[in-house]
């Protein structure tokens, strides 16, 4: 546990940065703002009930990722038998503080998460980010990595047409993509290349998860079919920082989004939950109410 | 049938042009290069009996050319029915040299190829090809456009991640890749990125053509796993024409190839033929002999 000077660049209460977890102590504010990071299931206990994050929420927060920790340390100490090891620190944990349901709600939800993890749990925290770059935009290259870097989330750069690779190597567990827009069948627009990094990920039996807000749901398309397709310049493939890729003359396509169908969607998070494997009739139960506006 | 301009950058003396199949006029040489073009079936056949193109080979790659536009005019003419229609056609084109097998050879080998063709066989002439950028060094950018500009096949230019979605709206009809190395087992190394393109076509029935010359076999490898795959700077990933694509001190992966298994790849050609579907028998036929130094 340590003190860090304060973060200009961010008040989140709970975050996750390089592999500890960092809380906001709000035994200080408003006066000081101090940070202090954990590595160590017992030692986010005592946090929770020495007060230093709190508010349910932020303590259930809190609690998962330091189960996350604790699934660390229990594979460290046990390998294989980690199921058995991480128990008493589950129990450390939810009698941090007697009262907040979210602490024991937050255990039991990660508790059930445990029988899909095989080999070092390490491996779900996600440890490095690959970033495809995103062509002809650069949105990966640009902006994806800018915010891993200023997450602290190890990440790394490649062309679009290396992630297949990686996936064929097993170095990717989850495909993580945005939406432009997603229909009321779970088909899902999004930045072009994101149907191709799904199909791999299809082959390779690495899982995608489709991360956007509620309001990106349209349900008055019934599917992917009737999402237009912007078509952008020309120009955006054939040139780049005012110098040319391409003979002068080339003819070039640009769709600026294609369709990825549900059936490669595995998981789709938004505030309202996670729809696994989503179909009509799940978008509709967890979206039919009114979607707020963009 | 026109005359064209001597064309100082070729001396193909049969080549495909822009739909139409242009021969280097050989009554004329050496003192003038002449090209004549032809569209129709009889036009070619003219030529030939009049000699515009002679040595058997020649005339034989004519012919089969030849047989290509009798497709076109039978399909304009009848529609499905273009397989009665085009036998006039085939005729004319069997008896412009009496003597020359190669002339038969190569219309009995086409209309091998006819029962495959569903539609109109216009589509068989490549009407169009859709050319990957191939990040990061922009090969497909750069040299393919150039290279179809030059032998005026028309081409329409697109980033890496955009050839899926042409795929999955029956745009493509042929993956059409080269190779670095093959393996004895029919494994291909290429640039990164084929291997993304290729699971995308397996996903659509697309099929998948390897090109490249027999001295990019090596049969000492028995598989594309035994293949080392180069990696570049990652510099090459980060910065174009001066110019940064990413933010200061992000880590990039740079692999200059990845590896297609054979079993999606349905073509392997080589100045030795044809292997269709390779596999380790197919390719110890065709490839056990010497291969030639590259």
């Amino acid at each position: 546990m340590k003190t860090e000077a304060p973060d200009t660049e961010s008040f989140a209460a709970v975050a996750w940065r390089a592999g500890r977890l960092r809380l906001l102590d709000q035994r200080r504010l408003p006066g000081e703002i101090v940070y202090l990071d954990y590595d160590s299931a017992q030692a986010v206990a005592g946090a929770i009930t020495a007060m230093v994050t709190r508010g349910a929420p932020a303590i259930g927060i809190a609690a998962a990722y330091a189960v996350a920790l604790a699934g660390r340390a229990a594979w460290q100490m046990a390998g294989g038998a980690w199921r058995q090891a991480i128990e008493a620190d589950l129990d450390t944990l939810a009698a941090a503080r007697p009262t907040a349901v979210n602490l024991r709600w937050a255990i039991a939800k990660m508790r059930r998460a445990f029988p899909a993890i095989t080999g070092d749990p390490e491996a779900a925290l996600l440890a490095r980010v690959y970033v495809s770059e995103t062509r002809p935009a650069l949105q990966g290259a640009r902006l994806t990595c800018w915010e891993l870097q200023r997450a602290r989330i190890p990440c790394t750069l490649l062309v679009d047409g290396a992630i297949a690779g990686l996936m064929r190597d097993s170095r990717i567990h989850w495909l993580i993509v945005g939406a432009d827009r997603i229909a009321a069948n779970g088909d899902v627009a999004n930045k072009t290349g994101t149907y191709a990094h799904a199909l791999a990920a299809k082959y390779h039996g690495v899982k995608v998860m489709v991360v956007a807000p509620a309001a990106t749901v349209d349900l008055a398309l019934c599917s992917g079919a009737a999402i237009p397709i912007e078509q952008r310049p020309p120009h955006e493939v054939t040139a780049i920082h005012g110098g040319p890729l391409a003979p002068a003359g080339v003819t070039a396509e640009n769709p600026a989004f294609d369709i990825t169908p549900r059936a490669l969607v595995d998981a789709l998070v938004s505030e309202r939950g996670v729809v696994a494997r989503p179909d009509p009739e799940k978008m509709r139960a967890v979206f039919g109410a009114e979607t707020p506006p963009g």
